[in-house]
């Protein structure tokens, strides 16, 4: 019989989100008159921007004529995206990246899971505690970790806990690894890291030779323009940071599929023997041996956000959004909840009270105000005792959660 | 600096087509009046069927409004999908499956390269030659094999030759691996496997405890109803075999993006220590942690496939195609070339002329033609002194490129 990949033996019983979805199944099905309002699972509401729908309508239309038909996409994404996204997202922040430097996909979640792919097994990992589960599961199940212990962190891999003492944005660890995930704004905590901190991860990667895996996929969020919204906006960058970005929550794209990396020229890693190979080669391969492209649809659904019309658009979402996470914020700070983020990201990362876990807190809220969440136990350790909410609902939901969750705890 | 994962420098220079796609734009800029004709990489041309753009459209529309809106996709695809799938590909052959067996993606090449995830780092792996490269390589990068030998066989994978003389479909190796890679209809061959075939490598996995890797992306081509059309129309299959299907080819979704991979519930595999696990299950843990499911919209274009229009409509392009195919098969072996495959696949496979070497054959016959085939040799070193013909183009193009070609050689 085949041998299968053990490292998975290794993982948690499930990935976060399906077990919230159990668990809020099994409350539904028991208490079926219960107005269920989801602030877990960071999912888009509102509609996709009129812009994107009208691109991606044309788009259909054009695939259904004999000129207009798109077969295999250029690998790393059309040359129409990738110019938008290096004048928008980048020219603007004095930022200039060449289009090769930029790898158009379905997901900063499928990228910043694969991308670990391209190192060596025996890398050591750094990533913050609490984190996003996918990034510390894919090393897991790649075998770069051992197993877990009783607190829930992997044999091998430096956890850095992000805690209400330093903002919850750690700064690098006083020892070298070769990969090291950050993520800002921060998913879960809701908080965004400053620019000397992240000049600070530069020197010390620079320094120690790692490599930063920056995920950014919120920085639409970001509403100080003076704080970094890209990791290359730190002298020295280039040579030492993947970035990721995603159209998933600065434009509704999670049901859409589209993000892009960017992995800078002078990036590069090394074989045992030490000769120094660019890594932006080792992705290009990786994703023409796997990867097939990103519908065309949908590219120019990408492209439209980058409009006029688009950009105005999507700018009015994120506000709607970013108003609900200062209700959030400003609601249960008044009500006695010590709240953290929301400022700059569209999550909401407060103490449970009363000393409950956070998976209690889960149960709690949900039994006592129909009101779904993210335990911080699910995104690490020391997320034990916080709790996640989002700001992705309805304002009419959100204020109906503010009254619920203020007046049952 | 960060180590790389070194099994990637044992990669041959290139994947094939981007190879392919140099020599042709290089011959392109020195022959700027060239009439070049593209039968290399199999790249659909007709547009999308009315049915599937008049869904996709209303399917955009939809998610510009507040109640048609649609966040993260089901992680395995939407039921609407799944039950189609059900119904028209397994159902009208006999075959049953439950929607938790399916697993819809955004591609067979994703699907047949991140499949070996899920088995052991040592795992003896089986592919016919020539294969399609996406098998290999990522068992390659995996770190499954040593470095290639002189022909281009990598050490540690077992090659079985696809030849003349066993009508290109081998069977079963007279060894026991764990994984093996079979495509039928085949590419590049353009042969399909018979029933008896088919059913020797089924018992073979049994017995030996395989898991078959079943790539089915060119069954809609399939001409005879005797012929399967799905590896689990032969007995047993449910228990040592994963199939993939793919509306790329059948549909002409290759911009499009929409593929599904079965995995039956009778299917397991192994611990070191004996434990017998669910393959499903262990898919099911890679899908959710690395993939983020298909967009609703192309979802709701797959769906399209199978209305009654959408039916008729894709198998009047497939018609098309295959007629094309006919054309090459015939003309080409009126003009004295020995033909293969073609019959029940869109690909033609034809031994070179006066024992060219194959890619002195591409180079011969762009310079010559203007033609873009593909070099048998690219598809593993059985491949040499073979050729591969695509039918997918304009009429007017494969009338032209058979002409131009019989007069040549």
């Amino acid at each position: 019989m085949a041998r299968i990949n053990e490292h998975y033996q290794k993982l948690a019983a499930g990935y976060l989100f399906p077990e919230i979805g159990r668990r809020t199944r099994a409350f539904a099905e028991s208490n079926p008159d219960a107005a269920i309002i989801r602030l877990g699972i960071g999912d888009v509401t509102l509609p996709l921007a009129p812009a994107i729908v009208d691109a991606m309508r044309r788009a259909a239309e054009e695939m259904g004529t004999p000129d207009g038909v798109h077969g295999y996409a250029p690998d790393q994404g059309y040359e129409f995206l990738l110019d938008a996204i290096r004048e928008h997202d980048f020219a603007t922040r004095g930022v200039e990246l060449s289009r090769d430097e930029i790898f158009v996909s379905d997901g900063s979640k499928q990228d910043s899971g694969n991308i670990q792919e391209i190192f060596g097994a025996d890398c050591r990992v750094a990533v913050t505690d609490p984190v996003y589960p996918v990034y510390v599961d894919t090393n897991v199940m790649a075998g770069r970790t051992g197993g877990a212990d009783a607190e829930g962190h992997y044999e091998g891999i430096l956890y850095l806990p992000a805690t209400e003492a330093n903002g919850f944005a750690p700064g690098p660890p006083d020892q070298a690894v070769e990969l090291a995930y950050l993520c800002s704004p921060n998913n879960p905590t809701g908080t965004v890291a400053p620019r000397e901190t992240l000049a600070q991860w530069v020197a010390w990667a620079r320094d120690c030779g790692a490599v930063l895996i920056y995920d950014a996929a919120y920085d639409a969020f970001i509403q100080d323009p003076a704080l970094p919204r890209s990791i290359y906006e730190i002298d020295g960058a280039r040579e030492c940071a993947i970035e990721m970005r995603s159209f998933s929550k600065r434009a509704g794209f999670t049901g859409v599929r589209c993000a892009y990396t960017v992995v800078p020229g002078e990036l590069h890693g090394t074989t045992a023997a030490g000769e120094r190979v660019p890594i932006r080669a080792l992705w290009a391969r990786r994703q023409a041996t796997k990867f097939n492209g990103v519908p065309y649809i949908v590219q120019r659904g990408a492209e439209a956000v980058y409009s006029p019309e688009g950009r105005k658009q999507t700018a009015e979402q994120i506000a709607y959004y970013m108003e609900n996470a200062r209700r959030l914020r400003e609601g249960l700070g008044g009500a006695g909840f010590t709240v953290f983020g929301g400022e700059h990201a569209p999550y909401i990362w407060l103490r449970t009270p009363e000393g409950l876990g956070s998976w209690d807190f889960f149960d709690a809220l949900l039994e006592k105000t129909h009101v779904v969440g993210t335990p911080g136990a699910g995104f690490g350790p020391a997320g034990e005792g916080y709790f996640r909410l989002s700001a992705f609902n309805s304002r009419e939901n959100v204020d109906e959660a503010i009254g619920r969750i203020s007046g049952a705890f």
